[in-house]
């Protein structure tokens, strides 16, 4: 790929739109430069402005596979757990051509959506036991489409705390420490540390002891990777670990572990405020996914503890709907609905959009170890188009596009991304 | 018009997607039949799915020049009555060429997202004092759109209760019972009673006192129009009625008044779950507003009392957001985070995704006195085309494929509308 320069009518520089701004993109895929357009100018992006890309912290791409099902319930009310055998059943059913055609779909809606960087918690491992097979369909997957991923290649030992895997749940398994280490070097031979590189998972502390969650965080801060953790997002979970531990699982993980910046707990719906803060304190960063655990009627966490910028990240988790524009707004929604008061996540200037741009850019870029999330020269030339004729955005002034954007517009104001400088229209085919 | 047929891949036939449906349309714009071509099959609409057109229940258009505004908090948390400041000061700015312009984009981008039908809560009545001049233009614009429209022209009278109104609220003021009715029924004259007709509608009783209410209930009933309200929206509206009238607005109004089918309250998201059985069992009907009651941080009702089919509809609101396939999954969500479970609006067989197609469609028309929300003969030739192409539709199959529109899918899955047989595809220019 040669240099090349991409200009829109407004680009947004740390805060705010401006218009007149260049971007620079270098032979690899960064940003070398952004400013006014010198000499020949590029051709303009006309109607578009330009945001980083987004940052999809939480994603299970196969799920995709349930786009749809699991929301009949003959029996009565369900429940996450009930929800749980309904993605059981998928997985049990996946081949490895489907598993390949369900990674495409949801990728490419991601791209289509805005995305340009997804945290694949990735815990789908095997087409014949012990095999590994799915690891690399899914990251082949994200190179036809094109999107940066982080593959947080997950470990999966127990069905639940203390107890052996079942059905499905084989299709996870991890051998042992040794063996998980083994194919996760494997891997990370295989991907090229731009486009495709590799974090560490322990599912939960429903699927890992907490010796082992120890070892692999300690692992994982020697290598300098990221790591990440389904934490309490259902009482059951709290409860088992309560049980076993006689503390709830981020507490357990707070007192075992030396918690850093490249630890991120996904959901933590039912932590207590204190724990929260603990970790939040010791640099841990949190991963919410609103419409998932909307859909799987999760709750809605305690977000009153103080949160630093970049410690806020967002997933699209279970894939069921894919719109980080949704997903963002509702992530305020959320705490709104909760309190009661409006301007919950609201920045330090009382500003709630920046904190929600933010979350699905600065903090997932922390969140996965990825260069991105700002427009600015080093980091990755992500960017998505928005387009500015989209009927929701008519006649909105320069200073509260942002808030229309993610408080009043969708996924159809999205025109398209680039990922290290690379152009897709969004609707362009993907699978 | 001449009669016409529409035809799609799938149609929406009481609850089923049916293949090789023909939809024949009158002159005057409803369905005359449904059922398999005859002789000369009309062209096939290819890649849609045909559903009843959804039916915003309750809107307030020019609250689209709000559109990003209010999300500012540098005095700290607001909340709903610091947001009607903001909103406050649009109308004290507004013109009535600004005021057209905002209608137009409004309604222009409800249908663009599927709407077509809308009640129009519609208070802003004044250009200069007692003129009711803002009322035609909010009917021509919406018949320059080609959106049906129930006009739902509000009473206002006091500021709060027993207080007068202040500063912005006298663009809303109703001098009299009978200066209201004297223009009810000037308008009433000037719609055509298909595609815009006229209903009642105290704004609440922070509005209205509880005599004048029960006076205009009962025109209403003998005039056989519906009669809409806001209710127990906020708690501070309920504390205001507890200290005036020594009950909360829902337990006042079934004390007073005979409810019956015509009835909608709008929000209800404070009110006493035996207040609301008494005002369901009595035939009256809820309408919800989720994202506006997200973005306001209003709360969450409890939705536990049964529902009867058609007692539940929808609205836009502000119209901060327009996206009724949004609207819908959030209605649930938010009962489902309420409770921690799943399916909490099911129908009678389990299924949530028909109560919430319901809700946007018969639900509605109910509410609305509008002859719609079934694809059937005698209805309004009033639909809504879903692009089967769209990416998030990929691959679903078609017995689920209502659950992957309504929970997976969005804006940039509608394809277009009919309204009365006139079809308007979604992009096409509005203002």
């Amino acid at each position: 790929m040669s240099p090349s320069a991409i200009q829109a009518e407004l680009t947004w520089i740390d805060g705010t739109f401006l218009p007149g701004i260049q971007i620079t993109v270098g032979p690899g895929g960064r940003i070398e430069a952004v400013g006014a357009p010198e000499e020949a100018p590029s051709p303009i992006l006309r109607g578009t402005a330009l945001l980083p890309g987004f940052v999809n912290t939480h994603s299970h791409a196969f799920q995709r596979g349930l786009r749809g099902a699991g929301e009949d319930f003959p029996a009565g009310a369900g429940s996450f757990w009930s929800w749980r055998e309904a993605m059981y059943s998928l997985v049990d059913s996946l081949d490895a051509d489907t598993l390949h055609r369900l990674c495409r779909q949801a990728f490419g809606e991601m791209r289509d959506a805005g995305i340009t960087t997804v945290g694949e918690f990735h815990y789908l491992h095997h087409r014949e036991p012990g095999d590994f097979a799915f690891d690399e369909i899914v990251l082949q997957a994200a190179a036809e489409v094109g999107i940066r991923i982080v593959l947080l290649q997950a470990y999966y030992a127990t069905g639940s705390i203390g107890k052996p895997l079942e059905g499905a749940q084989r299709r996870f398994a991890t051998p042992s420490l040794e063996g998980y280490w083994r194919q996760w070097e494997r891997l990370d031979l295989a991907t090229d540390g731009a486009t495709q590189t590799l974090g560490v998972a322990p599912h939960s502390v429903r699927a890992a002891g907490l010796g082992e969650i120890r070892e692999l965080y300690e692992e994982a801060i020697r290598r300098r990777r990221p790591f990440h953790m389904h934490v309490e997002e259902q009482r059951g979970e709290v409860e088992q670990a309560m049980a076993a531990y006689g503390r709830a699982p981020m507490a357990a993980l707070c007192d075992s572990l030396d918690i850093a910046g490249n630890f991120t707990a996904v959901h933590c719906t039912h932590t207590d405020p204190r724990d929260m803060a603990r970790f939040l304190s010791a640099g841990g960063t949190i991963c919410l996914c609103p419409a998932t655990e909307g859909n799987l009627g999760d709750g809605i966490p305690d977000l009153s503890s103080p949160l630093a910028s970049g410690s806020l990240s967002l997933g699209s988790d279970s894939n069921l709907r894919i719109a980080p524009v949704e997903e963002m707004r509702w992530l305020e929604y959320g705490q709104r609905l909760r309190g009661e008061f409006r301007g919950a996540l609201a920045d330090g200037r009382g500003r709630v959009a920046t904190t929600l741009l933010a979350a699905a850019t600065v903090g997932g870029s922390h969140a996965l170890g990825v260069e991105g999330g700002r427009i600015a020269p080093g980091h990755w030339a992500d960017l998505v188009a928005v387009d500015l004729r989209a009927p929701a955005l008519a006649d909105v002034p320069a200073e509260r596009l942002l808030e229309a954007i993610l408080f009043g517009s969708g996924n159809e104001a999205i025109a398209g991304t680039y990922v290290g400088g690379r152009w897709r229209e969004t609707g362009a085919p993907s699978a």
